[in-house]
C-alpha cells in the first residue's frame, strides 16, 4: 500500500445517495478505493464518511480534486476536507517536567509508527532540553506564569507559525491554554492523566487514590476552552488495588498515557477523527 | 430505527467502482443507506462489504430485489446474501449438563436483545429439561457414544428440518459434530472455553492451570469439521492469578462464555459477519 | 477444601508484632491457616490483615474463639470480625424493572457460586413478581415517593428484621435509601451503572453518550448517606464506539453490571472486604 | 519507604505454624514487617510465602540474617532466598534488531521504575550500537550461526561472569539459548510476542493473523530448555480486528511487549516471584 493516496472527511445532513454520489466522484475520474467507512447519527440528522483511494490511476491532478469536489459538496452542504498520504504533518511537542510521552513520541516517529516532523518541542520548564538536543530538535523554553501568559502565548503561537506546525500535541504539558490561543490555533491534542470526565483538572491520581477507584485511566483530546472538556479521541484503563499508592498510580498511569497518547496522534494524523457536538468519530 | 430494512453481504474480487455500484443499485431504486462498511483483503484481493437501507420508500418489492441485484453481482463475480431485519431466525439451542449459557441466551432472547425464536434445546443429556419446561422450549433428549453417533444424528437433522432452524447454537454441547453433520447443516456456532488456538480440545481449565497462564480466554467459531478451528467470530479474556485453582477458572470462564457465546450470536443474528479463509470479517 | 473454616478480618494502628500475634494466637490452638493476607496503609498507619485457618483440629470451641482472641485484639486496639465459612448469610434483594442482576444473582446463588439464602425481594415496583414466584422467592412491592418514603423505609426494614437479613442488593433499586435507613442497616450493596465517580447520578449512560467517552462502566460499592459515594469494591469497564447509541451502551452495561455486582457480593459473602477511609481493602 | 528492607521468600512441605514461625523469628528481633503474604498449593502440598520488613531496628546484622533463619528452615524443609533492598542487581539486555523493548527498559530504569544497573547489551547484529553508546552502555556484538553455537554461548557467558551480571533479560532477543547455556545462567527472563501456550516459535504475529484470532497477546516468562514453555511471570492482551494486518499487529504487539516485560523484569527485581512446577507465584 505505498503508492500515494487521497482521504475524503465529510460530514453532511443525512440523505438520500450520499454514499453514491460520492463513491460515483472517485469511480468516474478512475480511482480504487481502499477504505470507506460511514456513520450515521439519527439524532443529530448527520451523515459522516471517510474514503480513501488510490492517487495511482487518478484522472484529476491533485490540485483539482478539492475545487471538483467541492461542485459536489456544496449543494449537499457538506463540511469537507481533503488529505494526501504523502503530505508529512509538522508536530510540536509540548512537555513540562516529564519525559516519558516525549521519549515516546520521538521513539515512534523514528519508527515510522506515524509520518510526521517534529521540529520543535515548547517547554515551560527547561529540564528536557538535554533529550532536544539527543534527537537534534529545537527546543523553547517559555516559562508561564499568571503575569506572563498573555505575551508568552503570543511567543507560543509566532513558533508554530515560524515551524509551520500542523498540529501542538500536549505531552504531559502542565499548563492551560488559552481561549484566545485555541481559537488562533485549533488544532491541539491533550493527554489527559484520568478516565475523563472523573478526575478532571489538577491531581487526578491523588484524587483517584482518595476515592479509592479499583480502575485508573487516560484520554486524549482535543483541547477546547473547556479544561479537560473536549472531544474524546481515545481512552484506555488499567487495574488497581489497594496494594497501590499514589506513587504506583503515578507509574502505571505513565505507561497508559504514553499508549493513549500515541494512539490518538496516529488516528489525527491518518485523518481517521471527525468532530461534531463535542464528540468525536472514529474510522478505524 | 424501526422500519425494516435489508442488508446486502457482499464478497467478490477487488475492482475499481464496486463502492459506487452497489451503491447507486440501492440509490436508484429509492433506498436510504443507514449502514454501510467496506473491507478490502489486499494479499487475497478481496473485497467484501455490508450495506443496509431502508425498505421503506425502496422502489423494488421484496421479491425483485435479490433478482435485481444479482444482475449488478454476477459480471462482478460476487457472493452475496441478502437479509431482511424483520425475518425472525429460528434457534436451536444444544446443551449437556452445564445451564449457564442456555439461561444466559433465553434471557437475552426474552430481553429483547436479538431477534430471533428459540422452538428446540437438544442435549445429551435430560438435565436441563426442567429449564426447557420452565421457558415452554421443547426439549429433545439424544444421548450420543461412539455406536450410535451416525443414527442419533441422523434423528439430530430430522429435528433441526422439522423445527425449520435456521442456526444452531452449541451453548456448552460437549461433543464432536461430525464432518458429516456440518456438511448438512453448516449454520452452527460453539463456544470454546478457551482462548484458542491454545487449548484445543479437552479440559482446557485444567490445561490452563498446569500452564500457569495469567489469564484465560473463551472463543466463539463457526464450527467446521476440524475440531475447534472453525473461523473465529469473537473472544474475549479475563485475568487469572496463583490465587485461582481450577474450579475459580472455571467459575471465571462461565463468565466469559456467556458473554462471548451471545454477542457472536448477535453478531451472526444481525447479519453483520462474513467468513472467507477461515478467518471473519466482522461488521460492527 | 470443604471443612469448616473460621475467618478473622482485623484493622490496628501499625506496630511490631501484629502479624507474629495473630498468627501465634492461630498456632498455639491448633488451626492451620490456609490463607492470610495483610495490608499497611503507611499515610494512614494502619495494619489491616485477613486470616483464616481450618476448624477441624483446632482446640478451641466456636463460641470461645472471640472472647479469646479479643483478649490479644484489646491491647492492640484492633477492631476485628470473625466468621465461620458454614455460615450462610441471608440476603434480600432489591429491585425495581430490570431483571437481569436478579436472574444473575439467583442463578449464582443456585449454582452456589456463593453460599447464601436469598428468602426476600423487595421492590418498588409490582414488575419482578413473577420471577419471584418462579424461584420460590417471598416478593414485597413497597412503592416509593417523596411523601411515603419515611413510613415506606419502616416497612422496609421491618422486612429485613423478620426475614433476618445479613445483606441487602441494590440489584438495580432505582431509588435512594435515606440516611436514616443506612443509619439502621449499614450492610447495603450497590451497582451503579456508570465508571464512578464519572456519571454519578441519574441517567449516566445518557450522560456517557452525550460525553462521547470511548470506554463505560459500572461501579459496585457500598451504600453510604452520600449518594454513589460509597466505598468502591469492584468496577469493570468495557470499550465503546461511535456507532453505540444510548441503546448500545444501556445493552453493553448490563453485561458489566451483572458481572460486577456478582463479584462484589461473592467478595463480601467470603468476607474478604475492609472498609477504612470510605475505601476497601479487598483481600482476594 | 526509604529506609532499607530485607526480604524473604520460602516455599516449603505445607504444615502448621508456619506463619507464625516466621513472622516470629522477624518479630523476636525488632523486624517490622511492612509485607507479608502467602499462598498455599493444597494439591502439592505446597506453602509459599514473601515477608518483607524494616531493617532499621532490626536486631541482627546483615550477615547473620541467613544463617540464623537457616536453622528455622532446615527442620521445615524449605527452600529460600534473602535480598536486600539496596542492592542493586547488575542486568544484561539482549536484543537483535528491533530497539523498542531497549529503549524502553533503559527509560524505566532511567525514571528509577526499577533499581538495577545495566552495564551490558549482547546482540548478535551490529545495529543497536548506536543506542548503547548514546546510553553509555557496553555493546557486545556476537553473531551467531549454527556452526558458532557454542563457542559464542561461552563467551556470552564470559562476558556475563566479566560484568557480574545477576539476570538476562532477552529484550526481543531473536535465538535460542542452549540447555547448556540454561544450566549455566539460570536467571533469564523472555518476551513472547504471542499470547502463549498459542503461537509458541517462530512469526507468532503472521500466525495469529492467518488464524483470523481477535485479540493478541505478550509473554513474559523464565527461560528454559524448552522452547517458549518455562513459567509465565505475565501476559496481556489488545483486541485486534480484520482490518489489522500482520504490520498492524506488530506494531500492536510492540506495546505489549514493552509493558509486559517490564512488568516482569520489576517483579522480579522486587523478588515477588516464586517459581514452582513451572508455574509462578507473583507475590503482588
Amino acid at each position: 500500500m505505498t503508492s500515494p493516496t487521497a482521504t475524503l472527511l465529510v460530514s453532511c445532513p443525512d440523505q438520500r445517495g450520499l454514499v453514491a454520489k460520492i463513491a460515483n466522484f472517485i469511480y468516474a475520474n478512475g480511482g480504487n478505493i481502499i477504505h470507506a467507512d460511514q456513520h450515521t447519527d439519527f439524532e443529530a440528522g448527520l451523515f459522516l464518511t471517510r474514503i480513501e483511494w488510490q492517487l495511482e490511476g487518478f484522472n484529476l491532478p491533485r490540485d483539482l480534486i478539492g475545487p471538483a469536489f467541492n461542485a459536489i459538496a456544496q449543494p449537499l452542504q457538506a463540511n469537507w476536507r481533503l488529505h494526501f498520504s504523502d503530505a508529512v504533518p509538522r508536530i510540536a511537542i509540548w512537555v513540562s517536567r516529564q519525559d516519558h510521552c516525549l521519549f515516546d513520541l520521538i521513539w515512534r516517529q523514528r519508527a515510522q509508527e506515524f509520518a510526521a516532523k517534529i521540529p520543535l518541542i515548547i517547554s515551560n520548564h527547561p529540564d528536557l532540553g538535554a533529550i532536544a538536543k539527543q534527537f537534534g530538535i529545537d527546543y523553547h523554553h517559555i516559562p508561564i506564569n499568571k503575569e506572563n501568559k498573555a505575551e508568552q502565548e503570543a511567543k507560543q503561537l509566532a513558533l508554530l507559525q515560524q515551524y509551520r506546525i500542523d498540529l501542538a500535541v500536549l505531552a504531559k504539558y502542565m499548563q492551560v491554554l488559552s481561549a484566545d490561543f485555541i481559537a488562533n490555533f485549533p488544532q491541539v491534542i491533550n493527554i489527559h492523566h484520568s478516565f475523563l470526565p472523573a478526575f478532571a483538572g489538577a491531581n487526578p491520581y491523588q484524587r483517584a487514590y482518595k476515592r479509592g477507584v479499583k480502575i485508573i485511566g487516560a484520554t486524549s483530546h482535543y483541547v477546547t476552552e473547556d479544561l479537560d472538556a473536549g472531544p474524546i479521541i481515545e481512552q484506555d484503563v488499567v487495574r488497581v488495588s489497594h496494594r497501590d499508592e499514589v506513587n504506583d498510580l503515578i507509574r502505571k498511569g505513565k505507561d497508559l498515557e504514553r499508549v493513549v497518547l500515541a494512539r490518538a496522534v496516529r488516528l489525527h494524523l491518518e485523518n481517521r477523527v471527525l468532530v461534531y457536538s463535542n464528540r468525536t468519530v472514529v474510522f478505524e
